[in-house]
């Protein structure tokens, strides 16, 4: 047996999320019946997080464990012809035996992409979240700085979500501005439910001046959801990079 | 009665082309029955051209009469409430009573993409022609050059056109390269059927080496078919801009 990792690329319009589900299809299921194809073995793969529905991927990373005798470089060949062809697999290298998608993960990058043109676009519909207002992208900026750090980011967090330590740590959060299309890149060591979308739309909030740059501080303090902004439309976000 | 003119964008992917036809849904149905919504009117739209099923558009221009007491400058509001997010109009104006958005057309400018990387794209697919073998960017440069200007471009055509005058003039035509992407721009008073998407093979035999850049005056003089390259996919094939 060797354990393969996978990096891959996903539009994730079409799919119900990475993890494999009753009567929907997700990413996770749609891989496996490609590693079936090729291994005729019933493998179950084991994803870096899971994603939600309509979320994209440049750099999920997941593994497994076979017996197939497929070399390790040539696997992504063998798995895009049977691949539909939303989902791409450009990297695939033998790895420890322990090696665990997940487990071993020691942070993730996300990006997340707004269009801000004065009409909507045909082509970022699925790809992008269209905010039609004026944005001040320094407000956003500044606001971003904030959130750097070892936080509690309980209030950035979907409500329900039963997750008990809510304290991670934020390596990076930038925003760019390019052309009408507004870039967040947020990096961190670990990522509560929605809490990119969150932060995403709290960014919105304040680019627009519906909170105040100072607030971010004082909600980040409270803990409270509802202090903070929307969440922001899946389609937007994109898993960028895991590290291990 | 007023002549309006509309400018718009689609995503060609779920659409059989521009133009009405039986039995496939098109743009300037999707477009007339959105304008039929709005303006109560039976509303026959005037194209700038045809497009195919999968092709895009940047910059399509159409025009229609209408007795609507709506301002123009509304009408693409009015108009983006109710037509599906793959078709977004984002300009029109009253014109000249007598303006057709084909007749008056005094030339075209489209793009090919090209994507080139190692793997496919799970996010280009639709929007580019995957092509995996390496190109030679300087020679399709080359290439690109001999088609400017006027010559009869019946090799450029699809077999079974059967357009009589097949000279045009091409006013420019560009090939970049932009990372993994290769992208072709082309200009000209008129295209024969499929006349880019020719061309846009043509230049990729000559970036391969199958078609020495020498052969290609050849190829115009013959007008045979046979001796110019593929029909690139539909789906890397954007209509630009309308001259007027």
């Amino acid at each position: 047996m060797k354990n393969l990792m996978l990096k891959m690329e996903y539009d994730g319009t079409n799919y119900h999320g990475w993890q494999r589900q009753e009567n929907a299809i997700t990413v996770q299921e749609t891989l496996e019946k490609a590693l079936k194809k090729i291994t005729k073995e019933e493998i179950t793969v084991i994803g870096c997080s899971r994603t939600d529905a309509g979320v994209h991927a440049l750099g999920y990373v997941c593994n497994f464990h076979t017996s197939s005798k497929i070399p390790a470089e040539k696997m992504p060949y063998a798995l895009n012809s049977v691949l539909p062809e939303d989902i791409v697999v450009y990297d695939c290298r033998e790895v420890p035996r322990d090696f665990h998608a997940r487990f071993w993960a020691k942070g993730k990058k996300y990006r997340y992409r707004i269009y801000n043109g004065k009409y909507p676009s045909a082509f970022e519909r699925n790809y992008a979240y269209y905010w039609p207002y004026t944005l001040d992208v320094e407000c956003m900026k500044e606001a971003a700085k904030l959130f750097i750090g070892e936080h509690d980011f309980r209030a950035f967090m979907a409500t329900g979500s039963r997750v008990k330590d809510t304290v991670r740590n934020v390596f990076d959060l930038s925003v760019e501005k390019k052309g009408d299309e507004i870039i967040i890149e947020i990096s961190a060591n670990g990522f509560l439910y929605n809490m990119v979308r969150i932060i995403a739309g709290t960014l919105l909030y304040a680019g627009v001046g519906k909170i105040d740059v100072e607030r971010i501080e004082y909600i980040i303090k409270t803990g409270d959801r509802k202090e903070a902004g929307i969440t922001a439309a899946p389609q937007g976000l994109y898993l960028v990079e895991v590290y291990y």
